[in-house]
Formats: structure tokens, sequence, C-alpha cells
């Protein structure tokens, strides 16, 4: 396993300066390659590009998914007592102990594509402070999630994917986003799990107030994290930041994972290189952040649930691109003759 | 093994007007379980449909996806000596080999996926006719060609991707897409594995006389296939009938192999209501074919590959749909409160 190096949010930053870049040799090397595959040039699309970017972060020209990681964090919401979700905060803790007894999507989808899945609860029991009254967090909480979510990443992941459970939390992404990118509440305030009209002119309001409660998180990643994050969207940023520093490539996930993710490239936009948008949800700022991002998202399928699990459905995507990469015949191999 | 129940182009029609449809008790089943499981409504997006829809072709309403077969057919092509593709004919027998030594991209996405993939050659040694001379096949021809594809679907397969290999065959596909959907021969004509300027003003003109040599193609999706089909997909045609037949779900690949679907739903549109798009091919104008078919695909990533592949890569799609679907708790199940 991996151990956090850092014990304050100052070191953190400093951490996410100190990331290392992709190898530039196995980047060419795999271009190559790809060039001698016994397909007509660039027929497998985004495979091909993808497959190269994942050569890069794995420093070398073949590279292989054998052990994709999904980490799903859950963590409970002060704002959820304001009536922001469709659902009660005890849902929260009820969905953990169905994803620890495979009832969930997310199982269903690790098991198909073959992936490691780990269920991280942070303190369920103890909700982030109500953040339309000032920080969701104090250094030392947010600090202590961000370090839970960095060493859940196990050292030996090829590949990873990270999601959450969190009943209140898209009013969280969405004050974060707020926060990071401007605009008004609404741009950025969408139906969550299902809340009616009301519900969610009464959660654009409760993220406005976070905002005008939090004003350092304005413009600030990090700050906007501590401010109007919950504990596992801290997590997911620490396991992010970990993949990052560990050259790991991921996927990102919907609206939460990538506020998350987010939250980390503000004035560092090389932080999110190592991932790759997984889909586009049907959340409907989700879109808009992901442009913002830059990020072209490998699917759009109206997914809105969360648990990582838009981007465990990109994951077989990814395992295609390399399965074809490195284990394709070349031209000279299977004595194909090249176009004339 | 299906046994074809036809012997002439006569029989062959008729059995298309004698398919089943899909199991409405199992349909509803399939809706109302999906309404217990443990998401949010709707929230698993296309995948619950996709899931639903499945479950009405395999009469349950749990379906599963246990065995997944791939159906790669080759065929070479009277046109090819005309220059119509980058590549020299005798690349489809060498990409047969490739294909049963493992080396090819469908190879790599059959063993990622767990689907069994059939390498199904037909008659490589004789090229159909020119068709800008008179009809590519005749009737035995293309009866024949039918017949394979019919009797290589496997009867236990459980969903099915059907794709080809052939040199010359996007020109063989935009001649059929000409003769069944009208419009100009340049509308249909895109670069396929990679002509250049010139080779596509050749393709295009060599579709143009194709129509003009078979007038009886035109509106005729079974003259169509028999004059300005190849052997491979006529197969292909074969195969989706069949699948159609017996109920088997199956997913269609690019422009050429939606090429074949085409020709079988001519004035019978509910032909191919067991077959989802896989895909958005590159190839410029299967987005327009698939459009007039009223097929949405799951996935675009700029693949133009053939083989199967865009299809093949949508299999986990329907994979996770299914597994989502039959495998997740219940509320109830689970313990989990429902929408307050």
């Amino acid at each position: 396993m991996f151990v956090a190096p850092f014990k304050t949010l100052q070191d953190f930053e400093t951490t996410l300066s100190n990331v290392p870049e992709p190898d530039p040799q196995a980047k060419l090397a795999a271009q190559d390659r790809n060039g001698l595959l016994t397909k007509p040039p660039a027929a497998l699309g985004q495979l091909e590009d993808l497959a190269i970017w994942i050569a890069g972060w794995q420093g070398t020209a073949r590279p292989v998914i054998k052990r994709p990681q999904i980490l799903v964090f859950a963590g409970n919401h002060g704002v959820a007592a304001l009536g922001v979700s469709a659902f009660p905060s005890e849902v929260t803790e009820q969905m953990v102990l169905n994803f620890q007894t495979g009832g969930a999507a997310i199982n269903q989808l690790a098991k198909t594509f073959g992936a490691r899945l780990d269920v991280v609860p942070l303190h369920l029991d103890r909700p982030t402070a109500d953040f339309t009254k000032g920080p969701a967090m104090t250094e030392a909480e947010v600090v202590e999630a961000l370090t839970t979510g960095w060493n859940a990443v196990h050292s030996r992941s090829d590949i990873l994917v990270v999601g959450e459970m969190g009943i209140g939390n898209t009013t969280s992404a969405a004050a974060i986003a707020l926060a990071i990118f401007g605009g008004e509440a609404a741009d950025w305030t969408g139906r969550g799990s299902g809340v009616s009209d009301e519900g969610l002119q009464l959660k654009a309001r409760v993220v406005s107030d976070g905002l005008a409660a939090n004003p350092e998180a304005r413009g600030n990643g990090i700050a906007a994290l501590r401010c109007l994050g919950g504990r596992e969207i801290a997590a997911m940023a620490g396991a992010i930041a970990c993949a990052r520093y560990n050259s790991i490539p991921m996927i990102l996930d919907g609206f939460i994972a990538t506020a998350a993710a987010a939250c980390l490239q503000v004035n560092r936009p090389y932080v999110l290189d190592h991932c790759v948008a997984g889909h586009r949800s049907a959340e409907v700022a989700h879109d808009k952040m992901l442009k913002l991002l830059k990020k072209d998202p490998l699917l759009s399928l109206n997914l809105r649930l969360g648990e990582g699990s838009g981007a465990a459905l990109a994951l077989p995507v990814l395992q295609a691109a390399v399965a074809c990469h490195s284990g394709m015949a070349t031209f000279a191999e299977a004595g194909v003759s090249d176009k004339g």
C-alpha cells in the first residue's frame, strides 16, 4: 500500500506540485508499435490513443491491465439535514452494507470486468458540518479524509476508478463547482438522485448560501474541498492525487467524482493528465464541468448513479484498447500485405 | 447448430415474414424488477432499457449473457480488381489466417470479453462477379452464402455479433445502401480502409455503375444483396436473420454489417428489432444509415475497422446491463430505505 507523504494541507499542495510526467520514450515506442499492427492506420480510432496514453503512464510500449481497482468512498453530509436529497441520510450506511454484501450496481460491474472493489466508509456517524453556516471540515478532518483516500489505492493497481456514496453529495459537488468555476448556483445544481422542482430550488439556495458562508473557497480548489466537500469527496481527491503521484492511469466517474478531481487542478491542470473521463452523466452540470476540464467522455449512456458506475462501465474500453495494442500481430508477424 | 429453413430466395423471404415477437410477459416482469433494484429510478440510464430489451428476447425477467458469439465472415469481391481499396485482394485471405492464429483486433476483443469467435471464409478463391457488369451473385450463390451464415450461429449463443473481412466491401456496402435508400453514390461512398481522394472518386463511380447495371436492386433489399453484395455480406444477413428467427439479441457492427442488416428490413422493419447498434463508425455514411434504420449507437469512438470490432466493443455494455439487472439486490432484500 502507498503511504500519504503529507500531514497538512500545505504539504498536500506541495505534493501536487511534485508529480512525475508520463514516460515520453514509452509513448513514442507505443506509437511506433501502433503503426505496425494488422489494421488500416487509425482504424481503431480512440482505442489507439488510449493505449498510447496508458503506455506513457505505465512506462512500456506494451501496457497491460491486469489489476483494475475500483474504490468507493462513503460519507455523510451536514447539509443533508436541510432536505436537499430525495433519500434520507441513513441510506448512505445501508448502501455501504449493500456494497459489502455484493448487492449494488458497482458490485456487478466490478465482477463483470474483473476489478477489485474496495469500499471505504468515512465516519458515517459524524456528518460534515452544515456548510451554509461555515466550513464543512476542519483542516485535520480534510487531511484525514485525503490520507484515507491516498492510502486506499493499492500499490499494484494498474488502473483506478474512484466512486462515492453519500446522501446529499450532489449538493456538495455543486457548491464546489460554483466555488471553482463561478457562475450561478442554478448552473451547477441538478436533480441528483431525483429531487422535485421544489427540492431543486431549495438545493440551489443551499449551494449559494454555502459559498456565501465560505468566501475563502472561491477560486481555491483545496479550500473548496475543505469548506464545501464531504469526507468521501476529499477521499476521492486523495486517491486521485495518489494515482497521479504514482503514475497510475484512472477513469473519472460522474459529477461528484469529477468535482473532487476539479479541486486538485485549480492552477495545476497537469494534475489530471492521468485521468480520462469515463462517461457523461445525466446529472446536467457534469457535461459543463467536463468541458471546462477539457475531458471528452468515452461513454454517454445517461447514467447518474455514482458509486463509480459510469467509470467502471468505461473500464472495458480501456481493457480493449490495451488488449488490441499489446496483443495484435504486426503486418510482418502475420504475413499480411501492408497498404499498397 | 441451427439448420436454415430455406432453399430459395423466395423461401428466405417467407422465413423473414414468420419470425416471433419478443416475450411481452418477460419484458413486463423485467420492468417490474428494474423498479425494485437498489438505485434511484432510471439512474442506470440506457443500461436499464437494454436489460429489459434482452429480457424480452430471452423470455425471462432475469436475462444472462454467458455465451456471447462473434462470427466473422470473409469474402472476395470482383470490384476489388477495379482498384477501389487501398489494400490488395490477397489481404482478405491473409487476414483470415491472422484471425485463425489469434493476431487480429477481433481476437483480442473476443478474448477480453469472453466471447466465442468463429471465422468463416466463403470461397475466397472465387470472388463475386464485377457488379458494374451485372449481378455479383447468382441466386444459388447468394442462397449458399445466406445458408452458411444462418448455420454458423451457434444454437446456445445468448448474444451475437457479426463482422466481416473482404477487400472492396465498403464499395459493395455503399452500392447496397444506394439501392435501398436512394440519394447519390457520393452520399454513401467513404474512404474505407483509407483510399486517396482519387480512389474515392473512382469508388463513387463504381457504386453508381453498379446500380445502373442492376436496376432490379433498387428498393429491393434481397435483390440488392444478390446483385451488389459479397458472399460475406450475404452470410452476415443470413446470421442476422437466424438470430431474429431464434430470438437471439444481437449487436450491429459498422457500415458493412449494417448494410447487410438493411437488406433484410426493406418493407419489414420489425426484422431488426433484435438488433442494437453497437457503435457509430468513422466510415462517414454509417451514421446516415443508422438514422434511417432508427438505431441509436451505444458507442462513438471513431472505429472503422470492421471484423465486428465496434460491436464487440459494445458487448461489455450489454454484459454490464444484464449483470446489474439480474444481479443487484432489491431495496427489500438489502434493507435500504426507498425514496422518501
